[in-house]
């Protein structure tokens, strides 16, 4: 495999893995959104995803097992908060190199907390050997019929928001690396938001009849967006000193600002379209929830995404999202 | 890691991941079964299971990818089948070192054709990269409520059945590893089996009503029932003449036959007790999925696993079955 021609990996899941169209009725929403959505013949659909994290690419053999039992299913349930879900149980499967039992103590404590705080309960899962670390937990969940935030319905005129600040996981990752120097203390708290991050449950929740459109911010603010505007045919304009940022990130040199706010992956914050006459609804969800909104832009009818600066011109940034086959070059 | 005592696979399961009891009300049959049984409301029982496949431990990185495909898919499907349920759709989370075209041309090749035999559809997953090929396939089906098989029900005076032929997918792997030599197209037709093992979901469905209790046969007919006993609280008795073989397995030396027979796991056929008046609904089950089915013996009060031959003498077999986290040393 190693000779072929690299590919994309969202060209190699279009052209590999949708070769099977919704054929099953209890399928109301399959490839190409945060979750699937089963509709079970209730009044709420069930939300499933799934994600596998693999050692050295998601994350390093050093990493606390604590951070990473966490991580592994606070990325499923931001899956879950992008769709409106309520989590409800989750299967876990695990890949050791050999079972430490303080390792295994960590991991479990890492993943029972945040299980617990969102009542979402270990309903089965598959344990076995291989070479690296391998996990993958896929997280079921609930919302009630018609009320699931998609990707493919955000409006031309509608505000585009943010939860919470954007950039310092990747931020963090830089300074773990040593590409750059930080003061510890904030840098820290860099590193705590790229390794708990925190999955935006309830506020996703709280904006089922709120948002337009909804994802989860996994692979950069540029890229996620992006999907957004392709599933729904849209465009959009951001306004880049609304994007919401850290005080350690706003210390930084511009281009390196808008390289891991606009681009830098792990954020997990949830970015949602809603119409201008719903601001007051938006910011009482985000109030209920607990959670900080920003407004960062609006949703355009013509194609494509420009960020402009305070004056309204428009800048010159490297937008791409984050592609796990393709070299990342920035 | 590397330095910490090992631990078994299933005491590693009991003692850190089956911390949450079942709180959730909508989940019937939690951790320690073949899947877990959601109860979404309706008529119909939602059962789900997860299965991981790494390269080097589930298979080599030479595999035929189409084989691959097929084999990622049918384990968990035999999963369903052990619960009685009918699939519906899955999900897929694969790892890749680099994608290859002709590679997953022929991987999802076997996959979708497997899936479609069954009309599950693949409703979502993840793609990622990482050094070793790995595959996390969640499934999920439907089983009438109240129909489901555990391995809990089984009964005193139950007849034990099997379906299929077992050890020729042990045998086929010994082969392969040139542990042992065999005629070369009983021994190809013998890797078939290893490598595209045929989930007995038909029979599955059609055991719902006759079945006291069922497993898929995946670490070996010893180690499968014996999770069948300790669920039902009850012993066994194995004859050792009616545990079906093939005509290459019969040419081994007794030893040998017993060891793949008995111990040798990668089958996927369904073990399931009934009881003796149910004897011809078993066998019209059985007809109507086209499927054979033998019984080889029967369920005792008594704890424990035994296995008698023609004369009903006990013998001494190797009956431990496959545990990922132990040498096997067989």
């Amino acid at each position: 495999m190693a000779s072929a021609p690299a590919l994309g990996e969202f060209e190699l899941i279009a052209r590999f893995f949708t070769r099977q169209s919704t054929a099953d009725p209890s399928l109301a929403v399959g490839i190409g959104d945060d979750c699937a959505l089963l509709d079970v013949g209730t009044d709420h659909l069930w939300a499933v995803t799934t994600d596998l994290l693999t050692e050295s690419v998601h994350f390093l053999a050093e990493v606390d097992p604590a951070a990473l039992g966490h991580k592994a299913l606070a990325v499923n349930l931001s899956d879950l908060a992008a769709c409106g879900a309520t989590p409800r149980c989750f299967f876990l499967a695990i890949a050791l190199a050999a079972p430490s039992e303080p390792w295994l103590a960590a991991f479990t404590q890492g993943l029972f907390t945040l299980a617990k705080r969102h009542r979402c309960v270990l309903a089965g899962g598959d344990t076995t050997r291989a070479a690296a670390v391998t996990i993958c937990i896929t997280a079921l969940g609930t919302v009630p019929r018609g009320q699931a935030l998609l990707r493919s319905t955000a409006a031309a005129g509608d505000d585009i928001w943010v939860s919470g600040e954007l950039g310092d996981a990747a931020l963090a990752l830089a300074w773990r690396r040593e590409e750059l120097t930080l003061p510890e203390r904030p840098a820290l708290a860099a590193v705590e938001r790229l390794e708990r991050p925190t999955p935006r449950v309830e506020l996703g929740e709280r904006l089922r009849t709120v948002a337009t459109a909804a994802i989860d911010v996994s692979d950069g603010l540029a890229g996620d967006l992006g999907h957004i505007l392709q599933a729904s045919a849209v465009g959009a304009q951001i306004e880049w000193p609304a994007v919401p940022r850290s005080a350690l990130m706003r210390e930084l040199a511009p281009a390196l600002q808008q390289q891991f706010a606009l681009a830098g992956g792990d954020d997990y914050e949830l970015l949602f379209t809603a119409p201008a006459a719903r601001r007051p609804a938006v910011e009482q969800a985000a109030a209920g929830a607990g959670v900080k909104v920003s407004r960062i832009g609006r949703v355009t009818a013509a194609g494509g995404l420009s960020v402009v600066d305070a004056t309204g011109a428009r800048m010159d940034t490297a937008c791409d999202g984050f592609d796990h086959f393709q070299p990342r070059g920035r």
